[in-house]
């Protein structure tokens, strides 16, 4: 895609006990080699100068009153705008760490709704640290939701790699919870907020859906399971009347095969690991986290804190760089809708 | 591994209007190539011929009278044994075929659990169409478990490609059905007859066994389901008392991405998909189902009868030759275990 978007990005912190902040700053130091858009972090300067440390990267940063500094200083040095800061700590994550990712979170949120920045990247959070400052959202993912004041049912879980795209129509329920999860309705509006998002947002100009049958091959015409017959098909017959290209229910043992993937853009998955599985197994560090149907553009590497490996050097940074140009790519599309230009491949 | 059997290797013809005569005959095609140990097919000599003609495969067929003849004509024909037989007609399955196909399986197995066959190779059948002529197992797993004598409960589903095996827990149920399913007993019972199998049939001094856990990220201590907890981590610590290198329970989406699966040689799995999606996603054209824990040797490639493509000359014999070869290789094996010599890697 050629062009450069108006504004810069802004990347929250995460955990600095965790890998984020040493990932924000490897990422900025292949900014020209990666092609990355500019962008700024919320917060945590002196977390960052000491990640750098650990992991041997030169690294200068600048501070920055405004986001529309950021754009003109990105390529001298890493630009941080706001005070929130704190001590380096890998792998030792305490309650002054997590208030420092919430500080940032709420910063870099608050960038992007109040449209001061292109898009969010949000580096990794523990959500039980962050419980334990007053945090009281299941996720990020809900965070900016309701920033944006936004149902967080209008919020959707895409995960992105170079081969695959996955949404899981359940999340973060236990598997025998599942059946009872699933409905018509649900896959429908999810489903639909899905395609519009890979119209508008990723430039895919009539996106192939894929759905996912819940049971083993499908459920064999009901004999391991009525889900398909009762929920899943009717939701692929309401899409199909709506005009989206939908297949399915298909047997997801089948469906993410080298020549099966080449038939759809996303895959509609039934639960957690039907749409995890697949992704990792094929790329594993490259795994995208993007929230698909809210105003604004959020994206994240799919990974954790890793506090194990934190300050080691062994975490890559790959993810969280797909996950900054996939952020720039979106609100470059979404620049161009606006002024009525489209970007071009 | 070095050596070579001293009896054949027995293959059925699986349904006449699918993909399995086809394969056996491009099988048998690249026998040098491929390094194939010598087999024999039970029954079918026109069926093979016609599949032959329309693969346009050169195929020379001789009749055996016994299994003993086959090893030495194997290199300048295909060796049939018996008289069942039938029309070749590819994509339309009828009774006549069921029949032929159930009649070629029956004494397939008959000669392997009588020793005069070193291993039988299963070439795909519709349990639809075996149903309409009496079949009343639910697989041929199941049925090769009861020709031996054995409780179907020791015949273990294995499905093994180049890069991955594993063993699924439950397999033919709704997902719903799973957790039920599932007990520490169950886990234990089928994970020992995977310890001892990879032992004795593969090779393996002391496999590490990897248990999946159920519910998104192994349940996050009981947040997310508490079947890790009540039924899991009790079969892992079981195995562990008896001498058995096993971990677990671990999080399904992340146990098959490249660096994980070089920890272990055999994942355990809770459900069918969990086995299967990633055994496909890796290595779709290459899957071996074999059962463990019987009497005899049986392999099976890991697809269908794939009536929509049969005589078209699209399918792949990648997965029947890997279940041939697996099949030489583990009745090898026994072979040097009943005369005391060792085979070689």
């Amino acid at each position: 895609m050629s062009g450069s978007i108006a504004k810069p990005l802004v990347v929250s912190l995460g955990d600095p006990a965790g890998i984020g902040p040493e990932l924000i700053v490897d990422a900025w130091a292949r900014r020209e080699a990666e092609r990355l858009p500019p962008f700024f972090v919320a917060g945590g300067a002196s977390v960052l100068v000491e990640a750098a440390k650990t992991r041997g990267i030169e690294l200068a940063v600048t501070s920055v009153e405004d986001p529309t500094e950021a754009v003109a200083a990105f390529n001298q040095a890493l630009p941080i705008l706001g005070k929130v800061d704190g001590d380096y700590q890998p792998g030792q994550p305490d309650d002054d760490g997590a208030g420092l990712a919430l500080g940032s979170l709420e910063a870099a949120a608050a960038y992007v709704v109040e449209g001061r920045a292109a898009a969010v990247v949000t580096a990794p959070i523990s959500k039980d640290q962050l419980a334990r400052v007053g945090f009281t959202f299941p996720g990020q993912t809900e965070f900016v939701a309701a920033v944006c004041g936004a149902p967080s049912d209008d919020a959707v879980m895409m995960l992105a790699g170079p081969r695959l795209r996955t949404v899981p129509m359940t999340v973060h329920c236990a598997l025998s919870e599942v059946s009872g999860r699933l409905s018509t309705e649900l896959i429908v509006r999810r489903s639909r907020i899905v395609a519009r998002a890979l119209r508008q947002d990723f430039g895919i100009v009539s996106p192939h859906l894929a759905i996912c049958g819940l049971n083993p091959h499908a459920g064999e015409n009901g004999r391991m399971g009525r889900e398909e017959i009762e929920i899943i098909a009717p939701a692929v017959a309401a899409l199909r009347e709506e005009g989206i290209e939908v297949s399915g229910p298909h047997p997801a043992d089948a469906l993410f095969a080298p020549h099966a993937r080449e038939g759809y853009d996303v895959a509609i998955a039934m639960y957690h690991d039907q749409a995890l599985i697949p992704l990792k197994t094929l790329d594993f560090d490259q795994g995208v986290n993007v929230t698909l149907g809210l105003p604004v553009v959020r994206t994240s590497p799919d990974h954790g804190t890793a506090f194990g490996i934190a300050g080691t050097g062994q975490a890559s940074a790959s993810a969280m760089i797909a996950a900054i140009r996939m952020a720039g790519q979106m609100a470059l599309r979404r620049e161009g809708a606006s002024t009525g230009s489209t970007p071009a491949e």
